[in-house]
């Protein structure tokens, strides 16, 4: 028989992919270079209608054409090594699927290389973990629009449901735009998981509370404004005690943060394109800073910090703390947007807003309630020009700007470091002054380097100079 | 007659380090492919052991063998266009230096490629804007280490010196060793400025004094421990007039900064090799939020901000904004440190830090008094970790703590954004924190992506994975 579509890598997320495309009716056949993948792959696709070719040539064979072949590779020199083997066995009109976290300067190049030989190419975002490869994942597919036809069926399929029975899986424009939105998406996901670390880390350290205790608190958010996986799998983590010390475990884990790339990337894009997408970027510093755990372990015992009695009430603390975490969760959304709306015009994309909130509802790691409500600002207005500017996400900032401001204080006052809470606000206000102090760093550089500036009672774009001296 | 040295790219920059280098008595001729610029140059180093050539070949027979042609034009391309036009009239052992504000990586590029054709590179930072070409620039160079014995002399030369006499000149390292060190000297510029920008910005806002009043206080800033040249120029700054309207300049300077490059890459870089360089990259985030100038304009009439009444003593919070900028200050250049530690390993170089403090000690844009300290600590300890554990600085931040935990709190219940500041804070903070909450953030990567985590009673480097379900 011929199948549908072919994955190449089969490890834990490529299998379970295929699992999910074969259980919506889709024959697929796999392939890895690995033996015993491709052994241990065989075993789990017995009984369905998969297969296993054993190898390149084979797996070619067992496809219909036009070709669908999906590569769950690692980013980066191996994507383009499989794409350069498989070309000789393709023709003009197949299609090759990057389901990796790759650059989406790669996919660009990529994407404009094989179009010249005539072969299709998609870079598409793949989240939600292997749970959401197997159960319904979040898909942000970008590259040749003429591609789209050919597995806009299996994507929606196998991809995640919102409630109302949307799939999570929309078509985001040419080239790089899927690799781009699932790049600003796990740059929000650093920015999530940090701030929930910090309001777990001023929880604990201020009002001593236990893991058991603070994961009633998550439960509790959980239910609220704040509902999101995240929150969700914190109370759940929090909960579990480590079998083998009977402790729990968040106390018997190391206090440093690994990191794959990609949040690195939306820090490094953003400042590219001149956008202030600090929170996301401090969410990033943060992890770095986790991993000089063997300097901190010193500086822990050189450096002083404040002696400050902390006598607020636990309840209200717990609730300002929420508050504030909703706050600046906003903020890096909107730097998230922001990012995704610069882009847009530097590479000519037509991002739709509103659908990626859509895509993000549900099946990835940042799934969430309150995505609904940024779907609804795109809809209401398509051009927003920053999520802060919506009438309900500027009543939450309105309503818990107090509370957020007063943590950040408090932290600051009791030297425990929030910098995503803290980066967050002066985004915030950073974006609300008509009048940033930059007047002055302009007439720095036009001192010492004769860089110009412009004037307040001038047009913009003339500019002038002064002789200092 | 042959000259010593030869300088393509006569804009101001060029001229200045060819007047500069011939009043120590090399001479030196120039080349530039704008007949504009070869006119006005010939026109200013007329009567002077210098000519300017009319043809690159001209140029070229100008030169005594080993040739030296130091390259003044903009950074990418238009470097690799001139060397590629120079090959062709070059020997084995002649010498390409490239002064401009090239990216590290394109210098340790052109090192290589040129090392294999028997050709001499050195990329060199060139600090002190038009005046310090002119009078005495620092010089940060690096490349390929046999052509430093051709250039040293000159190099010391025509550099800036320290008080007791050091030329701001020194050999850093191979590929591109100066081209690094100059470009987190521009990163900290960034912070420097950014800071100082800060600083104006509370006493502005916050104590209402005027421009001059503000000049004052700069001035006395200036006599301090703060003592430097960007709070020399910000005195000056505030207490000009613009001839036009009789107003402070700082008024009439719109508040949207532009910038070049080289603090990007600074950031960009620090997310590269993993180091928390986050004050610096506020500083550079900052500058695009400033350029949101529109944005901000609409923002302004519709988000919120807090509504606190300002009644601290004017001088006690003066001088509680001295000692925070001093600490913040502090912080940035640890950053800065930490990332040439840390690219010293990347790259294997051989840095001397406490070289670097040297030639920045004058003739830079962020030459400062605090330098001698920072030369001091790595002199005591050259493999120190981080600035901040040297006892002087240690002690300073130790002093200052107070205040400056005080000047952000207040900032941020005041509604008036101080990135750098509040970033610095956030940076010494997670310095000394022994445990960060970054173990429940490892949770969560295992929970939804098994990336597996380190544990607190388990040697360094065993990853272990829980069944979280």
């Amino acid at each position: 028989m011929k199948y549908t579509i072919g994955i190449i890598g089969l490890g834990v997320m490529g299998q379970n992919l295929a699992l999910n495309i074969e259980s919506h009716g889709f024959p697929v056949v796999g392939f890895d270079i690995d033996a015993a993948k491709r052994k241990a792959s065989a075993e789990k696709f017995g009984g369905k209608k998969m297969a296993v070719a054993q190898t390149l040539q084979e797996f070619a064979d067992f496809l219909q054409s036009p070709k669908r072949i999906w590569l769950m590779v690692p980013a980066g020199a191996p994507v383009d090594t499989v794409i350069q083997d498989l070309k000789p066995l393709l023709n003009k009109g197949d299609l090759i699927i990057d389901g990796g976290n790759s650059h989406f300067l790669d996919t660009e190049r990529r994407y404009k290389s094989l179009k010249k030989e005539g072969l299709l190419f998609i870079g598409t975002g793949v989240s939600g973990g292997e749970e959401g490869a197997l159960r319904g994942p979040s898909l942000m597919p970008g590259g040749d629009p003429q591609a789209w036809p050919l597995v806009e069926a299996i994507f929606k399929a196998i991809a995640a449901k919102t409630e109302d029975g949307s799939a999570c899986a929309e078509w985001l424009g040419e080239g790089g735009a899927g690799h781009f939105v699932k790049m600003v998406h796990n740059g929000i996901e650093y920015a999530d998981m940090q701030m929930i670390s910090e309001a777990y880390f001023l929880l604990h350290r201020l009002l001593g509370l236990t893991p058991q205790e603070l994961s009633l608190i998550f439960n509790e958010w959980n239910q609220g404004e704040l509902n999101s996986y995240l929150i969700e799998i914190t109370s759940k983590i929090l909960a579990k005690k480590d079998e083998e010390t009977g402790k729990p475990m968040v106390d018997v884990i190391l206090d440093r943060a690994g990191q794959k790339g990609t949040g690195k990337w939306a820090g490094q894009t953003a400042l590219d394109l001149g956008i202030p997408a600090q929170t996301i970027t401090e969410a990033v510093f943060a992890r770095g800073m986790s991993a000089l755990k063997d300097e901190r372990t010193v500086a822990a015992k050189i450096l002083s910090g404040p002696n400050v009695e902390f006598k607020e009430d636990a309840k209200t603390f717990t609730e300002e703390i929420r508050q504030a975490l909703y706050a600046a969760k906003v903020c890096s959304y909107a730097q998230g947007f922001q990012l995704m709306r610069a882009a847009n015009e530097e590479y000519g994309w037509q991002l739709n807003f509103g659908k990626i909130a859509l895509i993000w509802r549900a099946g990835c790691i940042i799934r969430a309630q309150f995505l609904d409500k940024i779907k609804t600002a795109f809809e209401k207005n398509a051009s927003l020009t920053n999520l802060l500017l919506d009438d309900y996400f500027k009543e939450v900032v309105a309503k818990n700007q107090q509370a957020w401001r007063r943590v950040v204080a408090l932290a600051s006052e009791s030297g425990l470091p929030v910098p995503a809470f803290s980066s967050a606000l002066t985004y915030y206000d950073g974006y609300r002054t008509e009048r940033l102090p930059a007047n002055l760093l302009q007439a720095q550089r036009d001192y010492f380097g004769a860089h110009t500036y412009e004037r307040v009672d001038r047009p913009r774009g003339q500019f002038f100079h002064t002789q200092w001296l």
